[in-house]
């Protein structure tokens, strides 16, 4: 995998480069659609390229536990069970188990949990997660962290800062000493742990950086805390971490989150907002968010967005969306997820260019003036 | 709308002819997706027609309560508000007053009826039914008919074979008092009711004949009876009914039935089987049915049906779909659905084809051999 820088705003941190992955180049920045369980819910690979996704990100956590790890590997990696041949990146399921799983005992040797699905018990330790994540063929792998929950005391974070270590080295070890299984590179990405505290990250960052080849990520952020302090954790990690490797910021976020991390270095974003918000009704446009299950939109005629290119804009209508909605038909939610992963991708498209162009502060600027609170 | 029978089979009463409607022609037989409330469950219009359907089917009953006649009428109909600009037919509503709703009185002015969704109070009429039909905009309008249950009497069904002639009358005024709303032709098909009786079916053939302009249906059947009988009234309608009109065997049925039903003079059929069976995980392939939740395809990294060229089994594999059902993926509902109505048009263009190379008959019967028994 390698990463090249193509262009640097002269107001910003925001850069526009090219991540090559054996599975072919990625354009950043980039946002990443949330492949959970081997699909982006309601959506094929083929709407992804559509709406020009070209990584997704796939939750180890729930592929691990179903439908199994043994299964993806026979079935030839994660790419080809889901028939996505782009790249894919995969968490190191420690996320899930940390929010989702009933947490048995978590130690420096490892996590012990039970199943969210039967109550089954499950070790996970770092070695664990990367033969996991190597079984499922992902391009990037994502390093087996503790990321401790958004109200944690310091010393709790402290303590995640410390083990986040310990595991990084036995993430590298396990990678290392065993072959890996498939014909195409799988890098794994470092994460960077420590709240809020500018000490904690930075003694993260330091931990971090000898372990990454071609890419980092920030980790811990949007997890409760307020919007300046992360802000402000991502700018610290813009000074620390490496310029010619990619940066990716895990479960971000909004439109205007996105815009803003964009102009503090980030390159890489995934997060379930458009997808979930899409099944939930709340869509995505030019003019801020609207719910299509307002009584408002009954008799509306028009698209969800009128400058919108989308397959969902160019045929239907709000009033035959709000329909699809009311009566609980799933056409609609793979309609307005359409919808909204075409307005994210656009929206990184656009920032693409605008940094390409140089005018990306001006252009950054409207948006966010333009934009709705969110 | 006319009608013109391009060939029929020497040895059946099989035909292959061209309907020719406002929104394009049909080949027949044809099969007709049913698409209650404005979608066909799970799929597109441009999906609908990369699987070749001609024509879809709606239900009066349902668009009534939901999303309602004045809002599809604004949208500027039906095919408008849907997205889909083929031909479209739509049925009384009263099948479904009859088996969804809760009936309150039937008398030979009406219908009162209870919504199934929130219990509020209606009436409908054949005019009112009339009314509904043209503002949905369907190219073929079905008369309102009485179809009585399946384990009616036979006074109980020579009531309704009265009724319906009563009632057909009263829709075909309507049509002709009152002008039309759009600019394309909306032809009504009478409905021959009679159960299983030879002498009612004929009564009510002669009935419905007279009012036929281009169309006529076989109402009444696939509610319960023995499947003996019931081809034999198909096969008496066969002879009753004029040769230069299209016949629609309305609700039928699995993939048998239909040939049988073509052999038998049939031309047009609609029927949830496909749809709702993929729902539920069974899938139609060459060699019979599966069930794709078993857990025998866990492993099994093959097509649906290896024979198949639709877009599910040139992408991914039984057990890739297996998995999405048994995460409940709606992705998983959507491919089951296009496999299935793929598989429905599929048989129907072989019909076709073999109708006009003259083999029909063979090609029929090694079919009926060959597919296991339903």
């Amino acid at each position: 995998m390698n990463f090249k820088v193509l262009k640097t705003d002269t107001n910003s941190s925001a850069r526009t480069s090219i991540l090559k992955t054996d599975h072919g180049e990625i354009q950043t920045p980039i946002f990443m659609p949330v492949g959970t369980q081997g699909a982006v819910k309601t959506v094929t690979p083929s709407e992804l390229k559509t709406v020009r996704s070209q990584i997704i990100l796939g939750n180890t956590y729930h592929l691990y536990l179903r439908p199994g790890t043994e299964l993806i590997n026979q079935a030839g990696g994660l790419h080809k069970f889901m028939n996505w041949d782009l790249p894919i990146l995969t968490d190191s399921g420690g996320f899930q188990v940390f929010s989702l799983a009933r947490l048995n005992k978590i130690t420096d040797e490892g996590v012990e949990f039970q199943s969210h699905l039967d109550g089954s018990s499950h070790y996970l330790t770092p070695e664990k997660s990367m033969e996991i994540q190597r079984s499922l063929s992902s391009d990037i792998i994502m390093a087996f962290d503790e990321c401790p929950p958004g109200d944690a005391d310091i010393a709790t974070i402290k303590s995640a800062v410390k083990r986040t270590k310990i595991w990084i080295d036995r993430c590298k070890r396990y990678l290392v000493e065993n072959p890996p299984i498939y014909n195409w590179e799988q890098t794994m990405f470092p994460i960077v742990q420590g709240g809020v505290s500018s000490e904690l990250r930075k003694q993260s960052a330091e931990d971090m950086i000898p372990y990454a080849k071609c890419g980092l990520a920030i980790g811990g952020l949007a997890v409760g805390e307020e919007k300046p302090a992360m802000f402000e954790v991502i700018e610290q990690m813009d000074e620390l971490l490496p310029k010619d490797q990619p940066r990716y910021l895990m479960g971000v976020g909004t439109s205007s989150d996105l815009i803003q991390s964009v102009q503090r270095g980030v390159d890489m974003f995934d997060c379930v907002i458009p997808t979930r918000n899409a099944r939930n009704g709340q869509l995505f446009t030019h003019n801020g968010k609207i719910n299509i299950r307002n009584e408002k939109y009954k008799f509306d005629f028009n698209p969800i967005d009128e400058n919108c290119e989308c397959e969902t804009c160019r045929n239907f209508s709000r009033s035959y969306l709000r329909h699809l909605f009311n009566i609980k038909e799933v056409l609609g939610l793979r309609l307005a997820t359409i919808h909204n992963l075409h307005y994210y991708l656009n929206l990184m498209e656009l920032m693409r260019e605008h940094i390409q162009k140089g005018d990306f502060s001006k252009w950054s600027e409207k948006y966010l003036n333009n934009y709705e609170k969110e």
